[in-house]
């Protein structure tokens, strides 16, 4: 494995996040907080390491998927535990892991909190959770690209950004990688700009506008208050609603649109299945809380349709407390949370499109039982996939509920109920937030063991990032074969020595 | 389709049923119970209506996959639907839903019931209950393919066979299918006659012995006892726990025992998982109920081993209600629901052999990041596998996922709490028998509404054929087939009438 091009990714992810801790720091002294020095540290702490790493020029510029997957991964590691620092050493979150987990679950926009009272923490360090979800929703190798030219080969941005989209394709919009990830961004600030700007008119004050989008934009789900949205207008609530599932749709959708090419963007799938989707569970939802938890129809349609597009854009967002509502509401809530967004989108979960393919082949698999010699290829968007996104695609199920299980019955270990470490572990794993019961949407993961922490970030960041980059890293023979490599490299200084 | 076959083979099953019922009207008149008028009115409507339908030579012996499973799915329905008569005329379950329900469970060897009071029920009925399991394990077409030349064509064994039979593969024991059968049969039954003589030597009532015995054999679960077998001596419950055991076996193995093939037999990757899971599962529940539900060691692992086999092998007897435990018990026991037993076995669930070949696929694929390169085929017993065989796998694996989904939103609507929901689909799919919360063990199905009921009895049948069969009889295009021939022929005949 190449370590040098990985080296110097990580440093300049460093360099990049010592850029965004200023920003916090900028809010703690527009609100005269006390806490900015605490974000200088970290900031200039990330900048010497940063520099010191990323700037040596990398042997070989040799870039594989397998170089862009690990890269992903420790990127993300390195960003969440530098990203936790500011909340460890002002003593906002006093334990480490907990600050750790508080941080993850902002980048990899899960959304899950190890908090009870939001409201007591100061200005700087909510501005600093939302806008974990805010990089992290498009992701923070997708940014570099956007801006730095990596030195590293052809194979590089395709790789990176392959490893960190949520998704399991990656559109190639445009000709050049940069030039996308360029595109993307441009996209995704201005949706949010517009989500500020209709949130003042509902007048939200503006640092809650601000903090608000940004946790929409990423599908994140940190709130700065402690009943999440719920104690917003409807007309707020209303607006979220309508962004949340805007940042769910596959951005190729948007590029599309930009581009004039109308009939390509509602040609795609995907997106068909996702509005039908969110008409379904709403109306389902509407249905079974309309005349039970609320007896009046708009209220029952406002929080029918904010938790359905909360929890399918597995942004984690609430206006109710739906662990008290109707079993079939909650069943439809469960299973909505492994549905997940789009893929393209800054949403988790398996994702729309994995569903459709995998629905198609099962319909294929019983129509071979009437038709056993005609052979048909799967199509999406009218066009015959090939037999290895299928294949694909059925793997990344299969792997999931792998992870799934054995996640799982690590979190049995401390014998909570089974509800709880099912959800648990279904709204990290989906980057959703909340889940039910002792994490119900008016609870938090605060009272887990660290061990069962440390499984819930392992599962936050294998799902962001979808599974593989994080396996890999967990895999030895990575880290077997780049040892030979170090001792191989020993062996021949010795040598020379020796001469 | 070739309708004139299926329904010649409808026809035998009902001959075959008519010839079953004799027997729990010999224990009714063995007890001087006054129901075996029941079952003789039953068994010569059965053998009239078999006998009309099966003894007319079908007009083509085509018979293919397709056949093969219509068959297999029609006759499991129409095995039930007269099965449950008994039940139904003699006022011993006096809702038909529900007498349909109690004989699907019976014959998919699930063993979820619908009674509170099973010790009301006079013997001859408690017989009929296990002995639908006993001949539900092994199959009924098996059972068929045994006794009966069938006449159709040479393709009509094996796709019957591979239809009925658990698991992925159907091994060609020996040349001829029917010589197979007819060794599986032996088999099985001579190691039921061994459970008896060894419950028999615990002191157990005799007729104790032979229901129990039967409902291990077929690893269904009914018990005639409202405590199932928690009444019984430690030494019964450890005879009952290693003969689930052995009935969860591959009978691969058994056979090749009896011809001397130990090492190959040995060499069995599935059996090695199957036992490797068992011991991790005890130990595992051992653990976690030593010192907390019980104090005695020994008690502890009884019940340990007892549940652990009693689930694996989704027979579903119980000696403890395990909805009492700790949250790693429930939460292992859950799991080891969809493990279930080993292909080729009478266990249900979704077999080892499936995860294994699943895990294998999951490794290979993170293999494949390492080394994208070298291509390498998964093995089981150290041959490699067909890549049509790892298809299916992960197919078959997605389409269980798909149809539990569809399951629980249906049992959902009358709006039970989601544990009882989930665990009632996944006792029923995997034809365990109880789950938990409201269907624990020491609960019944009774309270479900009969849409739910119904919903239950399609997941019994989909999970007992491996969900294909029931499938395919719900596709219209099948039908649509049938009728077009039907057409077609009406055309002939007019045409034949105008020359």
């Amino acid at each position: 494995m190449n370590i040098s091009i990985i080296r110097r990714i990580l440093g300049y992810v460093l360099i990049l996040e010592a850029a965004m801790l200023l920003l916090p720091c900028i809010v703690a002294l527009v609100y005269g907080e006390s806490d900015a020095t605490a974000f200088v540290v970290v900031s200039v702490l990330c900048l010497v390491i940063g520099a010191i790493t990323g700037l040596k020029k990398p042997k070989s510029d040799m870039f594989y998927l397998k170089e862009g997957c690990v890269a992903t991964g420790l990127s993300w590691i390195v960003l969440s535990l530098f990203g936790c620092l500011p909340f460890y050493i002002t003593g906002t979150i006093p334990n480490f892991i907990d600050a750790l987990f508080e941080t993850v679950s902002g980048f990899t926009t899960t959304g899950a909190s190890i908090l009870s009272d939001v409201e007591s923490l100061p200005r700087c360090m909510l501005f600093w959770r939302s806008f974990t979800h805010w990089i992290g929703g498009m992701g923070i190798l997708v940014f570099l690209l956007a801006i730095v030219p990596l030195s590293g080969g052809t194979g590089s941005n395709i790789n990176l950004m392959k490893a960190e989209s949520p998704g399991p394709s990656v559109g190639k919009l445009r000709p050049k990688m940069r030039t996308t990830a360029g595109y993307l961004y441009a996209i995704y600030m201005l949706i949010t700009v517009l989500e500020v700007v209709m949130l003042l008119c509902g007048k939200m004050p503006f640092f809650d506008a601000i903090t608000t989008a940004m946790g929409t934009a990423g599908t994140g789900g940190f709130g700065i208050k402690n009943d999440s949205i719920g104690g917003y207008s409807p007309y707020i609530q209303w607006v979220v609603t309508g962004f949340m599932i805007a940042f769910g749709v596959n951005f190729n959708v948007y590029f599309l649109l930009i581009f004039g090419e109308f009939k390509k963007a509602l040609s795609i799938e995907e997106i068909r299945w996702y509005f039908f989707t969110i008409l379904s569970a709403a109306g389902i939802l509407f249905a079974s809380t309309y005349d039970h938890a609320y007896h009046n129809a708009s209220e029952a349609l406002r929080h029918s349709a904010f938790q359905t597009a909360s929890i399918i854009t597995t942004t984690g967002f609430s206006t109710a407390d739906f662990d008290t509502w109707h079993g079939l509401s909650k069943t439809v809530l469960v299973l909505l949370m492994f549905v997940g967004a789009c893929a393209g989108s800054t949403g988790g979960g398996i994702k729309v499109s994995r569903f459709v393919v995998a629905g198609k082949g099962v319909v294929r698999e019983i129509k071979s039982y009437v038709h056993p010699k005609s052979v048909t290829k799967i199509k999406l968007d009218k066009k015959p996939l090939d037999s290895s996104v299928t294949r694909n695609t059925y793997i990344y199920l299969i792997t999931f509920m792998f992870v799934f299980v054995v996640s799982m019955l690590l979190v049995a270990i401390e014998g909570k109920d089974l509800l709880t470490n099912f959800t648990a572990v279904a709204a990290t794993i989906n980057n959703i937030g909340p889940g039910l019961e002792l994490v119900g949407p008016t609870k938090n993961f605060g009272f887990f063991t660290p061990f069962t922490k440390v499984v819930l970030i392992f599962d936050m960041l294998a799902g962001r990032l979808e599974l593989f980059p994080m396996l890999l890293i967990l895999n030895p023979a990575i880290w077997r074969d780049t040892a030979k490599q170090g001792r191989r490299k020993i062996t021949k200084v010795n040598n020379k020595i020796n001469k």
